[in-house]
């Protein structure tokens, strides 16, 4: 995987193997003279690049949400930062038709942490936090671009930390978020006056991390990165207390022009087996539906 | 309050006092005739002219979202319906120059629930339905413009029952709401994945309906509406097991060029008085403010 080549100077390219590592100027020979030492095949296989320097004048970091797919989703605000992007580091599932509204010159690079690739190729967190400090160092404008909305379950917290952490500025701009936008395009709103006076967002992503003693009493229920683990969360709901007949709606690729839509009950989810269990989508559990 | 004037044949012009009605053109002279011989005074008071008419085409529904406050956080989706409407009903909170976007002799019309009106003044949500239904059978392209996101705390699932009701069509756009956006412009991103993994969403405005047993143990709380009953919030959480050291946010304006943030910990604010009470505002409640 390849990260980055830009015009400086030879000197300061070097060829270090995970993880993608950010120097100044100064600690670069020494690193760079041990790494060398360490790897003598580095060049032949599989390898990161990054450009080693250092500049006076220090960059600017625009958190962006890019809304769930589509282009039309875009704000105005993130129209404006894209077109002013040297920068822009992109999520996984971010739409192509969306980066082709920067500059030509515009260095990008995709670093989502997609679920099917493999530890080998698939982005680590240190790798964006790197990417971020490197050429914020380097004086350039970054656009930090995530697919939804930048606050919510996209690590922003984790980037701003270290952004923080070696005196980096940064501002935020909102995107819609598929949490909200999946389910009013598939005609699901979610709150109602008299039965859905409060929902929970969470993800089904790692269900050891969740309370479903507590999910299960929520009126209305919204998981991201959940669709590989319906069955289990839907048999774990009912487990927990939540009628067996609550309705409950996956939507798949909101947004886009494949959106899709799978209504069914907790009943039958926990025993259906799913098709498309590796495509992205939003469920939706509760009377809403 | 005067509804609305065109230059349809007067003889289609009837005053009526709450609540608007809507009246095929066979109805019409009947019920004019009954609503003036009971109201003697209707001109001379303030009233609601409406103007009525049927026609064979039906016309177009578009429930869009305005986003929090200025215009650039609308999307190019939601532009470009402004662009095609021929009428409008906004809510209260919508920062009129999104309006501007829209051709001259777009219909505009006001329909916001502020909570500062008095009863007489105040739109009723029958109002609403029955101003949906009128202008659909005219034929019109009516954009529902409701700020934030329409699916959210927005009566969007009556409005839609309503629709449906009279068998009228319907589309949904989806907008930024404040929900997320109010944190995240605040710089609190609403996930993390130690300490907030989860967050519940529910309005602050009744709290009779709202179970703080079930609040209290969400980790990350978003209050909407809330602003006026924050210490009594505050209060309620402690009383049902939330630390009292728990960090909570307002942010008033969200989005606008007048954004305040104001923080402090629930045992603040059960006892602070609050001077902008009566301001719009979010409140966030966790370990992530």
């Amino acid at each position: 995987m390849i990260w980055g080549l830009t015009n400086s100077s030879p000197r300061y390219i070097c060829c270090v193997l995970q993880p993608v590592c950010c120097f100044t100027s100064n600690e670069y020979s020494s690193v760079l003279r041990s790494q060398c030492h360490q790897r003598n095949n580095c060049c032949k296989r599989s390898f990161k690049i990054i450009i080693l320097c250092q500049r006076k004048t220090p960059g600017e970091i625009v958190f962006v949400g890019a809304g769930p797919g589509e282009k039309k989703w875009l704000t105005w605000a993130a129209v404006k930062e894209l077109r002013k992007a040297q920068v822009v580091l992109y999520d996984h599932l971010v739409d192509k038709e969306i980066l082709k509204l920067c500059n030509k010159d515009c260095e990008q690079f995709e670093v989502g942490k997609a679920i099917h690739c493999s530890e080998d190729t698939r982005v680590l967190q240190k790798d964006i936090h790197n990417l971020l400090e490197h050429y914020y160092r380097r004086g350039k404008y970054i656009i930090r671009l995530k697919g939804g909305d930048p606050g919510i379950f996209g690590r922003l917290a984790e980037e701003i930390d270290h952004i923080k952490s070696f005196g980096g500025k940064y501002r935020l701009v909102p995107g819609i978020s598929s949490v909200f936008a999946a389910p009013l395009l598939a005609g699901i709103p979610l709150t109602h006056k008299n039965w859905s006076k409060s929902l929970t967002i969470t993800t089904g992503h790692d269900l050891s991390q969740l309370d479903f003693k507590l999910l299960a009493k929520s009126e209305t229920l919204v998981f991201v990165m959940a669709t590989r683990n319906l069955s289990e969360i839907a048999q774990r709901l009912i487990e927990n207390g939540k009628s067996s007949d609550t309705p409950a709606a996956v939507i798949y690729n909101a947004g886009m022009f494949n959106q899709q839509e799978v209504f069914g009950t907790l009943k039958e989810w926990a025993s259906r087996e799913l098709k498309v269990q590796f495509q992205p989508g939003t469920v939706v559990v509760g009377k809403i539906v």
